[in-house]
């Protein structure tokens, strides 16, 4: 069976380079979707690859995901209307894992919302680290199958290629499960942080034991940067503590607002992360394991069983 | 059963108005519901009001669609968690519905694709004169019971009284059924011009008959107007022919771009619009025919007949 690796619009980079891993199940062939805007507003697709009887893995990374949706499931709905056989999506990150519990009376879980409205419509989902906080696995919200790629080997072989004497610094303790991971794949030591959040943009983080820096280049690592508040705060802790420049290291570099030019500002020597979202910032590159999730997705999935 | 009626951002003075409707099925409250976004994008919805065991009013028009898609139906997965025994759409404007056939290959019908993403969540669905043209009625694409309204009426009211010796103009065959309809119940006379379109922004329409036109003034109605090329290009023959100013009437005032800018300078003596899409131009109100479609659609509703 061919795979065709669709890239939606902004993820044809990430695409181009999917389709060198061996990994991939093959053979695979770029596939081609024209997606414009009418003035009215309204998406206008056009698929310009053939995916009959094809394994077609949608490429679309979630951030600021509310627009990107309908041309999303759009073209789902699509390949299926051309005859694919298997409708994958690649999502290096996926929205709405954060908001995992009702923090306020009148809130929902639009965790699970937001995969009611993409489940029905794919026949497996890879993504990398997504926030598994109060949701302990994919599939408790997903209906379809759902392959996560951890990002912390490529991230530990980053900090031992370019970090001397290096201590890992996670900023909360949502963070350490995977911290630990990161700084027991690299050898180095590790501490997390305490923090308390006052608003979206408003937190506290408590300051790491000076014992521990010395002689040491603190790394900032954390899965999700947003408006980079939390690690801008860490930072000038660690300045007026006299730590040496930190490296910050993103899974995914949402980089709302300024918050690349905060941390630049906030003393970081080097602001790095890995190619789930689009960002000059992205040094990590994650393809490889994309792949074999994706190869480990298609064995995996009902459709493709039946299909054999 | 109380009537909760829910405005999504956008659609709080029409949820107002139609409250004062004695037609809507009672007792009917105003609901809240808080929608903003987070820093990274996402959207956050808290609901402020009691709907348990109330039906639901979800208010939504659908112009610039795909961005709001997301908030609506996690509002609509929101008010069932919440224990909303019934959940309706009001959509004034529904999206998509000119994208009724495959244009081109490799093109999809978005049109169907759209109603498969709102239908599951949805009770019923009333809207006002969707453009029904190679599709026959939207139970043909939505899995929901749907009713349309009509604004006819209330656009031959409205010419009735505010302008003398008018003559409709409709700009192509696809307007000619409900050109037709407004022109009988004003009892004013009515021609159809023929339109040929070669882009988004393109088109070309043929000149009405001057001999109609003597001592009358032009009254131009479309369902949707977006660019209004087409309105602008029919203004300016009509200029050129000698006609005297003419009035410009929008079911669905879209008005891309400087659409509104466009039909004053080509001459317009008047630009008028239903209120289905929020516009200053909004004079032809048609809150009474919304509630009683409402009333309507929830008499025939399935889940209705269950718990009645």
């Amino acid at each position: 069976m061919n795979t065709v690796i669709l890239p939606l619009p902004g993820n044809e980079v990430l695409a181009n380079s999917l389709l060198m891993q061996p990994a991939l199940p093959g053979p695979a062939v770029r596939g081609e979707l024209a997606v414009r805007a009418f003035p009215d507003g309204e998406t206008h697709l056009r698929l310009l690859s053939n995916v009959e009887g094809a394994r077609v893995v949608l490429v679309a990374t979630l951030d600021r995901p509310d627009a990107k949706l309908v041309p999303l499931l759009f073209a789902a709905l699509l390949v299926r209307d051309y005859g694919a056989a298997e409708v994958g999506l690649l999502a290096p990150y996926l929205a709405y894992m954060r908001q995992d519990t009702r923090f306020n009376p009148g809130e929902g879980v639009t965790a699970r919302y937001f995969a009611k409205l993409l489940s029905p419509h794919l026949d497996w989902l890879v993504t990398i680290d997504p926030h598994l906080h109060r949701i302990a696995a994919l599939d408790q919200v997903y209906d379809c199958p759902a392959r996560v790629v951890h990002a912390a080997p490529a991230i530990a072989e980053w900090i031992a290629t370019e970090v001397p004497m290096p201590i890992l610094i996670g900023p909360d303790g949502e963070s350490e499960q995977w911290v630990a991971e990161v700084a027991a794949l690299a050898r180095v030591p590790y501490t997390v942080l305490g923090k308390v959040r006052h608003g979206d943009r408003l937190v506290e983080v408590s300051s790491p034991d000076m014992a521990q820096l010395v002689g040491r280049t603190p790394v900032l690592v954390d899965d999700i940067v947003s408006t980079a508040h939390t690690m801008a705060e860490t930072l000038l802790h660690l300045r007026q503590m006299g730590a040496k420049p930190a490296v910050c290291i993103a899974v995914h570099a949402i980089f709302a607002e300024d918050a690349a030019g905060m941390l630049a500002s906030s003393g970081a020597a080097r602001v790095v992360s890995c190619n789930t979202v689009s960002h000059p910032s992205n040094e990590i590159a994650l393809e490889r394991w994309m792949a074999e999730a994706i190869r480990e997705a298609c064995a995996s999935s009902p459709r493709m069983r039946q299909v054999d």
